[in-house]
This record gives structure tokens, C-alpha cells and sequence, in this order.
């Protein structure tokens, strides 16, 4: 027999990682309720037709299809085998499929419930997604998205909202953050007045790449993506260093002549003083003309969050669109939301041992096994300990005691409990503190009120 | 463009169902805490390799299959179209299918970690599993399984926590329910009193229908799958409708000449006088000989739960087994376990009308909105009563006030909340009780306070 493995991509979590990954859920669901979000949760699968051509021709291949259950083979011809590519038979043989993110799903619920749903719709969505993609460090085939969107409001206030979410969110994770915003209007008023409308693409695709390649490098890509020198000379703002404040400066007296540009530039200004009046508790709101996740999708703001003191790129983003549901043929229906990355934000956790010391130290008691009459009589102690909110097991066999301090010091239990005969008859047991050594032989009606007061906890 | 559809068996959920779903897992959840589980969680998909062939040969087809990613069609020939079925093919382009269910996931983690997890293992799991079943009322193609297991011990001790975790999270839940006990062993010593040693499945599998059919029917069937009349005639104690501890002690007598019928009936007596002795403080330990699930699985205790005042059948159910890793090539690993029916316990659970009433009534403040600079000062006053942990938001367009009070209403909001221009320049607002109606103005300072005392909360 071969020994089990996990699928490529696939992680177990054990009950250490568990603790940590809710600890950060608990807070992110805290905060979403507080803003008025609801919950939603989507089926795990959705019909296949759903979700393809909603994520471009890259994301249509990397989303996990479902075989039909049954008879699939009949719906395949040998002619399909010879002249039909993998991408063309899939769909005959395949209906569902699984979950690529939370956003179409979300749209698709929208759709289906729109006469039953109060606009403004604002509601959150933690569940996991699969893709499959190349698996490497930190890209999983399955993760969790959290996400929270408003639709059917064209409101800034909603931005707004969701800054001071995210602000409130990480402050309260004790992470320092910088959150990146632009403006998709910007970004297409500098294509016009560059004259570059057509190449908007190419042309945020390279700056995206600033940071990480330098200027030279962006220009070369320009360059070869057909930007001709006259254009880029108007681009150049956007590649100094200089402070996104000042920069903006810049780029509204550039973009003066375009009306998209201005208007962008004009909700910016907006939320920038709008953000600096309400106050931020601990992130900084960096004005970042690069920023251009996603552009075919969003038509408004762009927010992007980074941690200030750990390179961990994106830990969250999001923006506005203004046509969620129109995949579906539902028009009118403008949206933003903002999604957390889980999975960065716990490694960033981790690498600043940011995340509470006390997550994994609850009292647990251990009742040591002396025979089946102790036994029986531990359980029922146990039985109360429960009753009053303390975690407790008893050893089930009566081992070497070494072997059951063995599992009482690897099972991280607070407290070894032992009452052998002599003590069980007279009323007594031994309570040791594991960490600390210390041993005491108290009643045993007092055992509940002792592990309470002599907890480190 | 086609209305989209949710795949069948499959199901949306609302904030309403999210709750009280919430409330169920959160009970469950802090019950395996108390009593020593830790949880665990594992990948929505495993290789199929690992889930193949250990559900019987129906559990096999009703394993949703993921459809290879990439060129799946090279490995599938015109003459695999020809000569193979479905099931033949389908491995050939399927190298991973959805968790059918969190067992053989678990045993597969525990092969794996065999080394680190300490032993006794205690893993609780909550998560979805996926089967191609056809959909009726209460069973659908994705749901969720709750499962506590106890994996390296023989200790009978666990039998007696696992009946006591169920009586504590259903004493937790206000839900009176009655457990049933079987032992397989007491299964196996009547059929072997009864010389019908090779017929034990379709023996137990006739006496489960007991109680729907009737006893005529029962007989009838036995009779059918060759059982012959004076076997029957051995078997007729256990077709009387009488109180399941007077059968036991006839069962006793019984099987008195069985060695491992009567240590079924030792076992089984051991439990009910510990359980007797230990006290549940609201369910019924009730002898059942008829129970039978899983036979094939399990090897000693068999345990069922039923709503006393509900028929739904089985709300939860588990038992002993003697080898969960085998199938894995690690012999020697007993295990005990039960088994929480989330679906089932929240149909009892509405049915009954137990769910706390507070579920939904968080108070819940809206902003009304009366034009932008108003706006904005309701943004930081919302601000601050989140702070004090009131959920609130602000409505984000000057709609008409008929239409930003139906959006209250809609949304469960407990207060409204306005400030139009006169007010705010007052430091006022007005604070309007959803439910009363009444409604009071109020020095800003003292709004967060004011809801804090006028909250029916």
C-alpha cells in the first residue's frame, strides 16, 4: 500500500494554525459586522457556465471543473478526441465547477435575489477558493478570500467606509499599514493625454512593474509595447520617486485638460481630505499613481494594502466597478469592496509574532489514570471542571505514569491531576502545575476553585 | 444572456441562516474544547487514490471528481471510448475528488503525522463534504459534517465522555433527545446463537426497518435473504416492542453460550451503570438492539441520536471501530467516534422554535442622510459608536427619507438616526426606536451612551 499524500497545493492545518487563522477571522468578521455588513456563503461549486469567461482566458484555465457524475463518456465522441481541444470537450463532461473567487458567486446571488435584497446590499463572505495554479511559497490551490462589497450605491462615502474598515481592521491586529489609492479616471486621463487611449493596458501593466524594475525597465516595456518617445515624455511624472503628495500636485495640473482625468483627480482630493478629517487610527493612505490591479474591472478608486515593516506585497485590495451583475444582464448595479488576504496577513503575523500570546494557553487539565474505580471518579470531577468552562480529559488507560506526563507535556495541558486510592478515599488530590513544577494535595471539592485562582491565565 | 441557477443540491445562505448555523457549530465547537479535542481541518479535495474504494462500491460513484487541469484529453484514448465505462475512464483524467466525507481524510492525516501527533489523538472536525447524491427534502450535495474521534486507545472511558459530550451540547442546545446503544458484538453473538453467522448484514440490515415496517415485514424479509424459520424463531426477542433494558435482560440469557455475545453484553452493561452512575443531565441512554449503522465499519459500541419530540430521524451517531488507519497500511490505530447531523439539528432546532431569540436582535444603528457635510459628521459618529462595539453605518445617498426608512426597515435596523443641518450645528440629533416608534433628540455627546441604555438589548 502506498503512503497517503496531499494533493499538490493542499495544506492540513492542525489546531495551533487553526487558532491563529480564526483569531484573524474573528477580528475581520467583528469589524464587518460593525459596518453593517451581513454574511453570505455560497456553495463550494457553482454551474460552470457561472464562471467561465468572467476571469479572462488564463483564469478560465485555472479553474477546477467538476467530471459529471455517471455517464459522462457518452457525451465524448471519438471525432471530438481528434479534432476538439481539452479546453473545447471540458464543458461536455463537465457542469460544475469549483469556487475561483468570491466575487462572481456574489454577483451571481445578487441576480438571483435582487427582488428579495435591500439596496444598498453590503455583505461579507469568508470561504475558500481554488485555482490551479503553479503551487509556490505562499500560492496555494486552495485559500481563503474575505471579502466585503456594497452594490447598488455610486456613493464616495462608501470609499470612505472602507479605508477607515481596513484602518480599523489592522489597527486592531496591531499591524502597521500602508494603504496604497488611486484612481482608474487618473489613469485613463493620462493614456488621453498622452494620446495613448488605446494602450492603456500595456501602459499600466509596465508602470505596475515600477518598483520592482525601475524606470529604465518601464520604459523599455513602453517602448516595445508600441508607446511612442513624444507619449512617454508626458508620462515621465510618474515615474519620479517623489512623494505620491507631491505628485499628485503635478498630475492634476497635467491632467487639467482631460475631463476623466480631472474628475479622478477630483474624487481623490476628495477622499484624501475627507480621510484626513475623519482620521485613520494607524494606517497611512498613500496616494500611488502605479496602482492598477485589476484595471478591466474597476472603474473608480483602486486600494491596495501593504504592511509598513514587512515586504510581503499586497495583504489586501479593491476598488469600485460599476458593473457587477451585468455579466448576468442585470445593468445598473455599481459596486466596491475590499478583500483581505488571509494567508499573507497570518505570515505576516507570524514573522512580527504579532499575533496574542494567550491564543494558545486556555487551562487544560489532565486527569492521570490510577484504575477503572479512580477513573470513573475523575470523569465525574472532570464533568464539573467542564460545567464551569475548563477544559478537561482523563488519561484512558492506566499507563506508566511517564507516558502519561509524555502526553500531558506534548498535549500542552496546563495542570496533571492524580488521585490514586488513597487519595480518592480520603477525599484529596494532587494538582501539578506543568510549567511551573509546583505540586499541591488539595480536597477534591476544592479542585475547581484552586485550578481558577492558580491558573496563569 | 440565461438567468444564472444554482447547481442542484446545492444552497445559498442568508445572514439569518449563517447565525443560527453559527450558533449550532459555536456550541459544538466550545463542547469539544472542554472535553479535550483540538481541531483539525483538511483540504476540500484529496487524491483520488485516497478516497477510492473505501465507501463501497456506491460511495465510489457518488465521489464528485475534479476534471484534470491542462491536457487531460492525451490521456484518454478512442479505444478507452470504445471499451471502457465511464467509471473505468474517469481515473484516467481525474486525479483528485471532493472530501465525501471527514473520516477517511482524518485517517489519512493521521498516517501521515503519525509521528508528531501524540496518541491518544483527539480531533474535532467541522467542514463541508460533497456527495453526488440526488437531492431530496434535508439531503443535499454539499453539507457539513461535525465529528469528534478519538484514534489510539481502547479505553471503554471514551465511550462514556462521547456520551456525555452529546448529552452536554445537547443540553446546551434545549433539545431533549434520546441515545441509542447497540454493541456489534451483541450483533454478532444472535447471529452466531442463530447459526446464521454469513447472513449478519442482511440479518441487521432487515432488523433496522424495525420500527417503520413493522415485525411481519422484518420476518418477511429475513425469510427472503434465507434465514431460515428456526433461526428466526431464536431471533424473535428482539422483534418485541418492549423497553430496550428488559430485552437486555433477555439478550443476556441469550446469549449466555456466546463468548462474544456476552462480552457485547458486558460492555454495553458496563456503560449504562457508568453513565448511570455519572448522570446525563438531560438526554436518555436507551438500550436498541435494532440499531445497526455502519455495520461493516464499526467493531464495538454503535451510538444514534434522535429528537425526543421531533421525528427527523438521526440528528447525530457513531461508535467504535478497530481499524481507521488500516486502509492506509497502519494497523494497530482503534478509534471511537461520533458524528453531529448540522442540517438535521437546525430543522429540529427551527421546527421546535429553540434557537436563542437574541440571535438577530444585535442593536444596529442607522445613519440617515441628509446631505453631504452631515454625512461626513455622521461618518466619525458612527466611528465612534463602533468603537463602543454598536454595529452602525451611514446611508449613503440624500434619498428621500420614505426610502432611507424602508432600508431600516429592511435591514433589521433597532434605531434611525438623524441629524439634518439645524441639529448638527446644535450638536443635536434625533434618535428614532424602530420597534417603538419613539423618538428623542439628543446631544450628540450623548448618543453612544444613550443607545447603550435605551437598547432593548
Amino acid at each position: 500500500m502506498t503512503k497517503p499524500t496531499l494533493p499538490k497545493g493542499t495544506r492540513d492545518f492542525s489546531a495551533a494554525e487553526i487558532e491563529k487563522r480564526e483569531y484573524i477571522i474573528k477580528v475581520l468578521r467583528k469589524h464587518f459586522v460593525l459596518y453593517g455588513f451581513a454574511p453570505l456563503e455560497t456553495p463550494s461549486f457553482e454551474n460552470l457556465s457561472t464562471l467561465t469567461g468572467k476571469y479572462g482566458e488564463e483564469g478560465d484555465r485555472l479553474i477546477f471543473k467538476i467530471l459529471n457524475s455517471g455517464e459522462f463518456k457518452k457525451d465524448i465522441s471519438a471525432e471530438d478526441l481528434e479534432q476538439k481541444s481539452s479546453a473545447e470537450i471540458a464543458p461536455k463532461i463537465s457542469e460544475k465547477a469549483l469556487r475561483y473567487d468570491l466575487t462572481v458567486p456574489f454577483a451571481r446571488y445578487v441576480v438571483m435575489n435582487r427582488n428579495e435584497i435591500s439596496i444598498p446590499f453590503k455583505r461579507f463572505q469568508i470561504q475558500p477558493v481554488w485555482r490551479a495554479d503553479r503551487p509556490q511559497k505562499g500560492r496555494y490551490r486552495e485559500f481563503y478570500q474575505c471579502d466585503a462589497d456594497i452594490v447598488g450605491s455610486q456613493s464616495i462615502l462608501q470609499e470612505l467606509e472602507l479605508i477607515k474598515l481596513y484602518d480599523d481592521c489592522f489597527a486592531e491586529l496591531g499591524l502597521a499599514v500602508d494603504i496604497h489609492i488611486n484612481h482608474r479616471k487618473i489613469l485613463s486621463g493620462l493614456a488621453e493625454v498622452a494620446g495613448i487611449e488605446d494602450k492603456l493596458i500595456a501602459f499600466t501593466v509596465a508602470l505596475d512593474k515600477l518598483d520592482k524594475v525601475g524606470s529604465e525597465k518601464v520604459i523599455a516595456e513602453w517602448l516595445e509595447k508600441g508607446i511612442a518617445e513624444d507619449a512617454i515624455s508626458v508620462l515621465t511624472p510618474l515615474l519620479d520617486n517623489t512623494d505620491g503628495h507631491e505628485q499628485l500636485k503635478t498630475l492634476k495640473k497635467l491632467l487639467a485638460k482631460s475631463e476623466i482625468g480631472s474628475a479622478g483627480i477630483e474624487e481623490l482630493e476628495f477622499i484624501l481630505q475627507s480621510m484626513d478629517e475623519l482620521g485613520l487610527s494607524q494606517a497611512n493612505l498613500i496616494p500611488d499613481f502605479k496602482l492598477a490591479r485589476g484595471l478591466e474591472y474597476y472603474t473608480g478608486a483602486i486600494l491596495e494594502v501593504k504592511a509598513r515593516d514587512q515586504d510581503m506585497g499586497s495583504i489586501g485590495g479593491g476598488g469600485r466597478y460599476d458593473d457587477l451583475t451585468g455579466i448576468f444582464g442585470l445593468k445598473d448595479m455599481p459596486g466596491v469592496g475590499i478583500s483581505f488576504g488571509l494567508d499573507r496577513i497570518y505570515l505576516v503575523l507570524e514573522t512580527l509574532d504579532l499575533f496574542p500570546k494567550d491564543i494558545e494557553d486556555m487551562p487544560k487539565i489532565l486527569f492521570m489514570n490510577f484504575g477503572s474505580a479512580e477513573a470513573l471518579q475523575s470523569l465525574k470531577l472532570a464533568a464539573q471542571l467542564r460545567m464551569a468552562g475548563l477544559a478537561a480529559e482523563v488519561y484512558p488507560e492506566e499507563a506508566r505514569m511517564k507516558k502519561q506526563f509524555s502526553y500531558a507535556d506534548k498535549g500542552k495541558f496546563s495542570h496533571a491531576v492524580m488521585m490514586g486510592a488513597e487519595e480518592m478515599q480520603k477525599g484529596e488530590i494532587s494538582v501539578k502545575n506543568m510549567k511551573s513544577g509546583k505540586q499541591d494535595t488539595i480536597l477534591q471539592s476544592e479542585l475547581q476553585h484552586y485550578l481558577q485562582e492558580n491558573s496563569s491565565f
